[in-house]
């Protein structure tokens, strides 16, 4: 099989090189001092657990596939180490409803299975829920927009591994945990097995990300990849897989990753634990979403000397495989829309040409693959002119089943799979006009949403709340 | 195996009996004098072509199953006529990309293959369409919200049939034919050769409905059965398979079953074909949807005298087997939102038990499914006296992926996935209030869109339109 290196001959794009990173100084005193990390990575929950996502700028000006240090990070707890000559030894077992229950190592995982490399993109179900904390407090950190990311990942597909403990037939669910140790147990969730048996989900373990082993807060040395699902069905620094005839009754699982109905309030779902336990409310596949690159948060234009067009930039993705159908943006607040046009880096892979390919070890496995796993990106040519005269610029996706992303914000207790319309608000100052995006990630201060809540608009309201000019604001 | 009969020790919904119909005299100038037909049925096109639907309390009271008399039908011409003693001879030719191109009789098709029978649900794409005709005039007529029914259907999956014939690894689609001829050639489709192919899709050949030979306005005597995607796509009176490259040519794929981008106005798409042949906008998938029985349109309420509770019900689905999780509806303009209770009768025949049971000569082959591919029920309890000061009830439905009803309209050219919120008024009168749906199929006068529009509401602004108490109407 033909082998790529960096001098490929091929045309899909290969994996950034790393950055040089190393433990920061800010992490001294937490039980993570010894992860490289970058510095430009945003903290969501203060200095630890570590839970960042890129400036959406950087990010996005990363392209395709994301360098591993600017990928975002979701952990729980304190990064389990692994010293590098442990991993061949590393152990997963397999255990459950299966005929044959039996304890795996890195090495024979490794060696005894075929190896695929394949784009995913990741995405934390917390994407972009600062802006359901600007409407109402929910029991989330604040993502902004950036909280998705895509990498190359090589490893065996679960389905195989799993074939070697025999899953008896009244298995319905591989339940997964890793090793981070947490305040109510190991970090764990599920899969159906169904899935897991279906080629067309992609369901595979990892100990590759962008040709490089895993990086201590991606799962080194191993973990699961979930393409088309939220990030935290992908289970890091695997340890156990566990056959089961029902849903995981991992507290992470349970109390994690849910979107509870949109009346059920923060102190409903504290006294009633029979929300957290209904499995119709669990989410698996992503929701369709999008978000707006460029024009930048507090980038100014000046009218008179711009140019005549805009392009406009950004990113979308769907869910469960389904691919990004068209991406629409308006500036007359939803009257009429626009088509943007959509690039899908990910098909340059799809050419049966590569399908005997070796990337990082691993087949470049995509030929036969109908389904869509990585985000896509968006351009928009907008006349200036018109953007002169806007309030904001609608931003809007629909995937292939015609899943649109809808105008309203489905508000839930845990904050999860927020997407709305994204809007990037137009602040007009004579010749000049600023772009303010929804909202900042974090703490950080600064978008529309906040500024309209100050002045008394009402987010939920019509206008995304922005008062009319002789409106007067009812402050609650 | 064991054999049901009607007089089963088993739980699970039989079919119902089909009533007597006979050939009707309102098609007695139309090629299809000798079908019989329910004259209950509600024509949507004039006498010919034959496109119906059940008045939407008849359809809901019919229960899980529809009985064949009362399933919706898309005829696009004539009906083929098959006599019953040429059955048999029926050929189907599967051709195109294969290494065996070969024709199979009926009798093979039902002698050669393991026959199943499952419980599928078929909506039209257009169903709800009349919403969409009220916003503004589309190239589709005006289906009701009963373009839905169930069936037990009984046949060979599509994927060993296809087998035979040894699909080239360069076949990506299966083309499909049908026996009706119409002004722009045979009807045709197709369906992604990976679907077929993939046992969760459940994509099928039927020669039964509900335990009997198809009837002629169902495809007598065999169909293609896709669950979960529109009904345009379950071609009937099946002739041909054809394995291609790319997606089928056929006028009636290109033209039909789309949603075009919702700023492509009928003269658009007549003027540039090229909006048409976007095969990203072709419809497979089901949208998430649903719609309230009870109350029924024009139903009435008399507050003094009816019980503090309102029962009210009706049907929700989802596509691609994504099943509902929850139905949420709202008395007060989408404030606040209750959960109704949700039944899924398709779960009944799911038992493993049941796995070796042959129904009609197929086996229930469902026990390892775990999607949906039919309508499920739900109730709720309103409160009377809420009804009472109420303008009107609201409901929407969210699928397992996350994927909700948007409040918004989704106007497109064909009119087609019509899925906002279901909305039905309440006007009241004294003590009495009186319940309106949407529309009224076809060209039948009633429901709250008409009368708003009549009265110079704005059905796409805030409110449906209603106009406030004191608000001049804006005539247009």
């Amino acid at each position: 099989p033909a082998s790529v290196s960096s001098d490929s001959q091929y045309i899909f794009p290969l994996a950034p090189q790393t950055g040089k990173v190393s433990p920061l100084s800010i992490d001294k005193d937490t039980p993570d001092n010894w992860v490289p990390r970058d510095p430009r990575l945003i903290r969501l929950t203060g200095v630890h657990p570590f839970n960042v996502e890129a400036p959406l700028t950087d990010l996005f000006d990363s392209g395709f596939l994301t360098p591993t240090e600017l990928f975002y990070v979701r952990n729980h707890g304190a990064v389990p180490q692994v010293q590098d000559e442990e991993i061949p030894e590393w152990e997963i077992s397999i255990e459950g409803l299966v005929e044959n229950p039996i304890t795996l190592t890195f090495k024979q995982i490794l060696e005894e299975f075929e190896q695929v490399t394949v784009p995913i993109t990741m995405v934390c179900a917390g994407n972009r829920r600062k802006e359901q904390n600007m409407v109402r407090k929910t029991k989330g950190f604040s993502w902004g927009a950036a909280g998705v990311s895509t990498a190359l990942w090589t490893g065996p597909m679960l389905k195989d591994v799993l074939a070697l403990a025999k899953p008896m037939r009244k298995a319905k669910y591989v339940c997964m945990e890793g090793a981070d140790k947490l305040p109510n147990g190991y970090y764990g969730t599920n899969a159906k097995l169904s899935w897991v048996n279906d080629p067309n989900k992609g369901i595979m373990l990892a100990h590759k990300m962008n040709g490089e082993m895993l990086s201590p807060d991606h799962g080194k040395p191993i973990r699961v990849v979930i393409p088309g699902q939220i990030g935290g069905r992908s289970v890091k620094w695997l340890k156990k897989l566990i056959l089961t005839e029902g849903p995981s009754d991992n507290w992470y699982h349970i109390y994690d990753n849910r979107v509870l109905p949109t009346m059920v309030t923060p102190e409903m779902s504290s006294q009633d634990p029979s929300w957290w336990t209904d499995e119709r409310y669990a989410i698996y596949d992503l929701s369709t979403n999008s978000a707006i690159a460029y024009p930048r948060h507090e980038e100014v234009l000046n009218l008179k000397t711009t140019s005549k067009k805009y392009k406009a930039r950004g990113y979308a993705y769907g869910g469960g495989g389904r691919r990004i159908s068209r991406v629409e943006l308006s500036v007359d607040r939803g009257q009429t829309w626009s088509l943007a046009d959509i690039s899908y880096p990910e098909d340059i892979y799809r050419g049966s040409e590569y399908d005997s390919v070796y990337l990082y070890g691993g087949r470049l496995d995509m030929s036969w693959r109908d389904v869509s796993h990585c985000w896509c990106f968006w351009t928009i040519e907008l006349d200036t002119e018109a953007l002169g005269t806007s309030e904001g610029i609608l931003l809007r996706a629909m995937d292939d089943s015609m899943n649109l992303q809808p105008k309203d914000m489905y508000w839930s207790v845990l904050g999860m799979m927020n997407n709305p319309w994204f809007r990037v608000a137009i602040r007009r100052d004579g010749d000049t006009i600023r772009f303010e995006h929804p909202t900042q990630p974090a703490l950080m201060p600064g978008g529309w949403m906040e500024r309209v809540k100050k002045a008394g608009g009402n987010l939920t309201g019509s206008n995304w709340g922005e008062l009319a000019p002789n409106e007067t604001p009812v402050l609650k």
